[in-house]
């Protein structure tokens, strides 16, 4: 372990421009534009690790980056506003915090939460179009929530993720929250499904939202859900719902990670 | 008065891509895309008249427009189908309903409400961007509030519309509802300026809130609002905020306008 300070971004961005979090020759993503700009502010190159590698299309509220300070780095609010200036307008620092030699903001989170919104009915949902998945079916909410059941706690995910993205990996998640909720955004009425957890497989939180759908529209019963668990197999679990509904919502750490200012 | 009845649409649309409701040539248009997309479901030319006339960039949520009904016209529930397929994905019809001969979407609306977002401080609102004003600097609510006292009721609001557009015109107008509140959209906290009256002046719901936001900066005194509105000429006024902030929320008839399906 290094004994120079670590600095934490709290980021949000729009994730339609990006071809996802994770940096890749030729194309824009959310660590290509965050290091560039990191690399104008600082004067350096700058390697960041992120919280969450959100899927191409997949928005985030407060993600959380981290890298290895140097001695000569801009303060706090700063360093925020010269990012702000460079990495914009689909990318937002919110936060710069100092934390302790060797934080990592993917290995040191204790809890990660996502939001997806669905908007159930007839019609489109015009001022949510680029952050809700449009259901023209109606949705039971209470078959939802009984099949989400299935999900909390500690179980093998195998099911719900990526083909081949699990091959020789553990596969063991908990599941801390899960609930579905109604609530309005924009205007627009829309039913939000919650997860968190400390950490989830490659697109594991569209897997379950697909399903638990699958189940509100009436095609699967609730039990099934239980089922596609056991199965083991990607084929067994219901479809991957479309990422500009989901949004990484915030990240947590240990308090004693962060240093005061 | 014709004895045909009228068909009124509810409409949502997202403002950025059209150069404002009323038809252009050669331009994309609300009220354009919606008089196309009628033509072909219902099979002939169809000129609708929508209750407000918003600018360029502006939204809505439900605004009403209304046309003269034909006998071979679509059912309703039929109607918003082909027309949410044809008009997409900016424009959406919510509601499609009969209104007595003669009603117009226009002349008949006994208040309109409009609903303006600025998100204050020194984040730029990623997940608004498109949907609220960014203001770096704080708003001070309550100096807001008493400025905005100053504008409801009636009063001569020459100086809230856009220069030459009251040219000879009444330009007295009563504000009923003038609520300025703090809410919290997809995750991000804003001020949420909402106001009705039965009608408006060009630009009028824009120069209100771009003078209450220089009000909340601190650079004007609420008192300076009443001298605004006193002075009778649009100079006095603040700026006109950005389109892109304002949504017409909602539109209100008198129940008896409706026919039972």
């Amino acid at each position: 372990m290094s004994g120079t300070p670590v600095t934490a971004l709290t980021i949000a961005y729009d994730g339609a421009p990006f071809a996802g979090f994770a940096r890749q020759p030729g194309r824009p993503t959310v660590q290509g534009r965050l290091e560039d700009a990191l690399r104008v502010a600082l004067r350096r190159e700058v390697a960041i690790v992120g919280a969450g590698r959100t899927d191409a299309g997949v928005h985030a509220r407060a993600q959380v980056v981290s890298f290895i300070s140097a001695p000569g780095d801009e303060a706090s609010d700063a360093l925020r506003t010269s990012v702000n200036a460079l990495a914009g307008p689909d990318i937002a620092v919110s936060e710069v915090r100092s934390a302790v030699p060797g934080f990592s903001a993917r290995y040191d989170a204790v809890m990660r939460e996502y939001r997806y919104l669905v908007v159930p009915g007839p019609v489109p949902p015009v001022a949510l179009s680029g952050r809700a998945w449009w259901s023209k079916r109606s949705l039971d909410l209470d078959a939802m929530r009984e099949g989400a059941s299935n999900l909390i706690g500690e179980h093998d995910f195998r099911s719900f993720c990526v083909t081949g993205s699990a091959e020789g990996k553990r596969t063991l998640r908990e599941i801390a929250v899960l609930e579905i909720g109604e609530t309005c955004e924009l205007g627009e009425p829309c039913v939000v499904i919650r997860v968190a957890g400390r950490s989830f497989l490659h697109s594991m939180v569209r897997i379950m939202v697909g399903s638990l759908v699958e189940v509100g529209r009436g095609r699967r019963d609730p039990a099934w859900v239980a089922d596609a668990v056991a199965a083991g197999k990607r084929g067994a679990a219901g479809q991957t719902a479309p990422p500009h509904g989901l949004t990484l919502w915030s990240v947590s750490y240990p308090e004693e990670y962060w240093l005061q200012p």
